[in-house]
């Protein structure tokens, strides 16, 4: 561009909360082959071999066409699995994408969104890039052990984000905690189940009995498939006939549709990877504590390890020096959370490699 | 669900402006093969067979990675066919993902959002549920001439969306005078250029000479690649960087990046689909013309034919006379045109069934 425009007036063209907005930064996504990626939570595991069938039967005809605009296929699949009707599954363009729309169905300029911290960080973003308050109320952290604090259902706020497990620490909220909520908390409770699949327990139960309560759903991780960006939500239907105006008319496309059903109708293989992780998490974490960290118990694919003061590095050196190696894991420089990295559990193999390298960093 | 929420509980969890809106209504999309679609503007041959190689190429671990949040390879490709630098393009989930997202990018709740009518009806739509105001404005309609207001470019408001050409009147804006507008007005003109393919003329010298010029192009007519949901815009650097902050962070996945690359980089292929197209929107409406239609000359893949009243039958009867005979053609209940029908140009065969339809309708 000859005549580029600076970013002083760039910021005059958009809203005041977009330009003071840093926005939101994901995590490094190198695409050599060399590096361990054991930093944005991707399942080690290939996707199931029928959505790479479901892809290669796409015609010509079907992309020239507008997809399903209700993904309809899926949802059938998914109704299935989870023993809801198909008018209770609505399908986003990946996790996030529900989380911007329900933002967006919930709350004014002059409301609030609840959320906990340390969460995913990408709460807070989207709420100031909405224009929306943000709520933030502080886990309850003693040691290893993360709480949700008092009081919550008592919240002023159009809308509160739960994710559980948790990211970044991993541990779970008892689903009889969030039910408690529920009944009093005036907006909408969505629980975050991006993890769902590597936990013991689900709050599927809720949204029957809850007409607030929405849960997010991914394919992401449980169903390896993070390359397809294809999430969807679980609400009573009334709610997501509102949610479904805010969202774009579709939000997935035909290849994704045609391998996320294909995956999700093939739970025997994908619960054969959850059983995997959850293995090898137990494995790590106990090798991890050995070497000295703490961490809270993980019910997602992901481990929080803590660094104590006893050690010759810090968490940012860990992070470092894992890097230098070809491992990246992941560390931020944010309060309660920077003496802290958090590590997605690998293959076994990769597993290994991990430990080997944190041992030599170590000593 | 055993306690299905009723409608006007659901109303109670969200905005006011969401529960009052109606939302957007997308064409009808039959799953069958017998229908001839010539009411949501595919373009009526497949896409370049390049684009199918290419998606045969992405792998399972493609798939379990999360894609380029920047879609590289895309933008190189589109950088080089427009002569533009790679950070002067940013890809979206359609090109109605990009409308959403400037929308709020440039506007608050006590913003406006100016538009044209009769364009394109998502406008209103996302302008409401976002919560910004409206300004309408009306196009000069003068027989089957229409033409853009004075005054525009005084206009108070936040954001200016024009779709060029038109739709569904498929009619030409000049490039000088939507210059003239870029030059003078005070917020952000977002010229929608998803039928440019079909055009004599795009307005990309405006980006580099108007630093508020930002503009829509869409894979899914031009390229044949509807199903696939990817759209991009060309902008300034620094005002896409501002409007990447809002837009989700990976908003295209690895399969759709692989597939719009290939279909953008095989020029040679979607131009000759162009020129099909044209051709046979000069014998179409030449047709038409001859069965006593009236229409505005179009720029686009389509043909807004007006109904006369000497016809026997109204522009509703057209459109239901002709679903009867599964052919599917598009009718809003809409002011100003009512009275008309908008026509997707389809393969020669198509065509040729449409107006044979047409003629035993008329007679």
């Amino acid at each position: 561009m000859s005549q580029p425009l600076t970013t002083e007036q760039s910021t005059k063209l958009v809203r005041a909360n977009v330009a003071q907005s840093l926005g939101y930064v994901p995590g490094e996504q190198p695409t050599d082959t060399v590096t361990i990626k054991m930093n944005t939570n991707e399942n080690p595991y290939p996707p199931s071999p029928k959505a790479m069938e479901a892809i290669a039967q796409v015609t010509p005809e079907q992309l020239r066409r507008y997809p399903s605009p209700s993904a309809l296929d899926f949802r059938l699949a998914a109704a299935k699995v989870h023993g809801v009707t198909p008018e209770s599954i609505m399908t986003f363009n990946g996790g996030d994408d529900l989380l911007s729309v329900i933002i967006r169905t919930c709350t004014t300029e002059s409301d609030a969104v609840l959320f906990l911290e340390p969460s995913y960080s990408l709460y807070p973003v989207l709420t100031e890039l909405h224009g929306a308050r943000k709520k933030i109320v502080n886990y309850n952290i003693d040691g290893t052990t993360w709480a949700l604090p008092d009081g919550l259902e008592s919240a002023q706020a159009g809308l509160m984000l739960i994710v559980n497990p948790n990211a970044p620490s991993g541990h779970f909220n008892p689903i009889s905690q969030l039910e408690s909520i529920a009944k009093k908390f005036a907006g909408v409770l969505l629980i975050d189940e991006a993890y769902i699949d590597f936990a013991s327990e689900s709050a599927l139960a809720l949204v029957n009995r809850n007409e607030n309560v929405i849960l997010l759903r991914s394919m992401s991780k449980g169903y390896s498939l993070a390359g397809l960006r294809f999430g969807y939500a679980i609400g009573q239907p009334s709610l997501l006939k509102q949610i479904e105006k805010v969202r774009d008319s579709y939000p997935c496309d035909v290849l994704s549709i045609a391998a996320a059903t294909a995956a999700m109708e093939d739970q025997a293989y994908a619960a054969s990877t959850w059983d995997k992780v959850k293995s090898e998490r137990k494995r790590v974490a106990s090798e991890l504590a050995a070497l000295g960290f703490t961490m809270p118990e993980s019910q997602s694919n992901f481990l929080l390890a803590g660094v104590p003061n006893s050690f010759s590095v810090s968490a940012k050196q860990i992070y470092q020096s894992l890097k230098e190696r070809q491992i990246l894991i992941r560390w931020w420089d944010l309060p309660r959370i920077s003496d802290k990295v958090r590590i997605t559990i690998g293959t076994a193999q990769q597993n290994d490699l991990l430990l080997t390298a944190l041992k030599s960093i170590l000593t």
